[in-house]
């Protein structure tokens, strides 16, 4: 199951067309962050074609970071058609805790049974109903203080959950694991969680999904590790960050993924 | 009219103020992409001010990438204003193959007389009533494929129709050219060919419209070949794009623009 | 007053969470810039969580870049929620002169009492109700044309009102200071004036509002000019621009600052 680098071989060859409803602010630096990794991105959300385009793509991901109705109603929609059709879908649920309306819509969103649920130890606290401290997208909680809440979560709902932070956890809720790729710019930079989202849907499509979650969790932290040799900064890094996801190889993954049963 | 140089002299001198109805994920690149052309972008969409908004500006592009009905009446309204007025817009039709909603919105908007059509293959062959198996911003059809319906849109529709590619095609549906420029890594970087649109809006004011579309297709191409020295990945040849939009002079451009009438 | 490194110092250690309801344009690169110089942004615009989310932030910020009715809603409710709870709140009138739309939208928000105002000349001149000839987010007028304006604007909304260019003009209709920091560049790279908006609310946060506008100013132009050196054009600027910003010390703000009472 640590076997990391067949998966991302494995994903280069499908090349899958992954299906995005997310915020603002990740729309552009998701799509860079699938092309650089060998997926093909696409951002659609209007009711009037939602179901029709979930049917043609392989995964789907959603995330709430920026909101409303009838964003909200596509999300539901694409679900249901993802489901349906027995293939994966992705739900980040950003914020949770803030607001009600955002517990509201990721409790309609669970119900349709996604395939992973990624978030920060916050957000996975407060989806399992436990509380948690977040704030917008930040993490007021350490991952192992979700990490009970977790497996829970997974086996109420059926989903792989993957708590993200310095080091992520992963389950299905019987098995689990400890990823600890990854480097203290990332946070620095926007967005990079909603669009590892897209990296672990492309994942997803064909391959088991606790093994490909890790893997994809894997994959995106080493990147960040090689992006932050040489960078000066934020800036350089992200742009270090998408030259990496492009550059490396099913072997560098084998040799540089760091996963451990939990 | 292979001379292209005049034609990027001419657009830097001008430096139009283009009104763009594009993509979420377009929305920053394509802003930045016309700055370091040297044009002035700006994104309007509320049916309260698009077309107030548009007789300010000299040229207009839409783009359909995220549509909804709401954005698609500003762009009716944003189309219908610059057709009134004389001036140009440039048609964008992404994934216009993959739902019959971005049939229909393109169906309308093909009605309000655009000055250009630019897609990769597969929207432009779906867009001519031909089929086209594109998926999202994706062409799995080859350029060569679309010659003909490029040049019967471009004699229905009176539009210059370019089709996007390794090497591009432009035709006003009886001259006809093929810009070679470009580099393989532009399809791996999100939301360009929506930036391109921009340029050629850029380009048209003032000039003469197939001329325009090849001059602004060729500088575009040569950028990418320009930043693609020395660019590590999607990420670096990014940040050296824009910096070749700037640099590039006129001179540079009459020297590096391969364009051959087809 | 002059004095500019404790603010950023004291930014930084309360790395303060601020709420933007900003245009599409902005959204990632206010993110990234927020990030970079060591605040927390969130963008949240909904009618149904927008008060909520707006009671657990620190400051805010709202520009009408991307503007339509929901959005304005949203804004309304945002600045009202931080003037009852005494917090700060940013307001780039984006474009003011080029619609009647923004025009009332303007009027609204005016009258939640912003703390600071931040425009180019010309919206500033919009904004007093005197003219100016902005064209989208350019300004076709001269800084020194709008400080009377300013000035007026300042003693008959109470803000702090911020004039954008080359030399910055700051005042609370009382005192004024120009802030001279900045570079040619930073204009070629787009939403960077919105960005600002973001360092200024953070920098707001518990500390004096006039000091911490012009030492905002200050810290942004001269992230702008240590990213010139060695940049190669509008795309590495903005690259070195968030290294930058993430690099500054109090120190070398104290160091570089450069203002003086007007």
């Amino acid at each position: 199951m640590t076997e990391t680098g067949p998966f991302l071989r494995q994903m280069r060859a499908t090349a899958p067309l992954v299906h995005n409803i997310t915020n603002f602010v990740a729309m552009n630096i998701m799509a860079n962050v699938l092309l650089s990794a060998g997926a093909s991105p696409a951002m659609v959300h209007a009711r009037e074609e939602v179901a029709e385009f979930a049917g043609l793509a392989q995964a789907l991901t959603l995330n709430i970071g920026t909101l409303d109705p009838a964003w909200a109603e596509a999300m539901e929609i694409a679900a249901c058609t993802m489901d349906v059709a027995g293939r994966p879908w992705v739900l980040d649920p950003v914020g949770v805790g803030a607001t009600r309306f955002r517990q509201e819509v990721c409790a309609r969103l669970l119900a349709l049974r996604p395939t992973v649920i990624r978030g920060n130890a916050s957000e996975i606290l407060a989806l399992a109903g436990l509380g948690g401290q977040g704030r917008g997208a930040d993490a007021a909680d350490p991952v192992a203080a979700a990490e009970t809440a977790a497996r829970d979560l997974a086996r109420r709902t059926g989903a792989v959950v993957a708590v993200s932070g310095p080091v992520d956890f992963v389950t299905d809720g019987t098995s689990a694991y400890r990823v600890s790729n990854g480097h203290a710019l990332m946070p620095r930079v926007t967005a990079l969680g909603c669009s590892l989202n897209g990296v672990i849907a492309a994942f997803l499509v064909g391959q088991d999904r606790l093994g490909a979650t890790v893997a994809a969790l894997a994959y995106f932290g080493l990147a960040g590790e090689r992006a932050a040799q040489g960078a000066a900064g934020p800036g350089s890094f992200q742009t270090a960050f998408l030259d990496a996801l492009h550059a490396l190889t099913p072997e560098d993954l084998r040799r540089g993924a760091r996963v451990v049963p939990a």
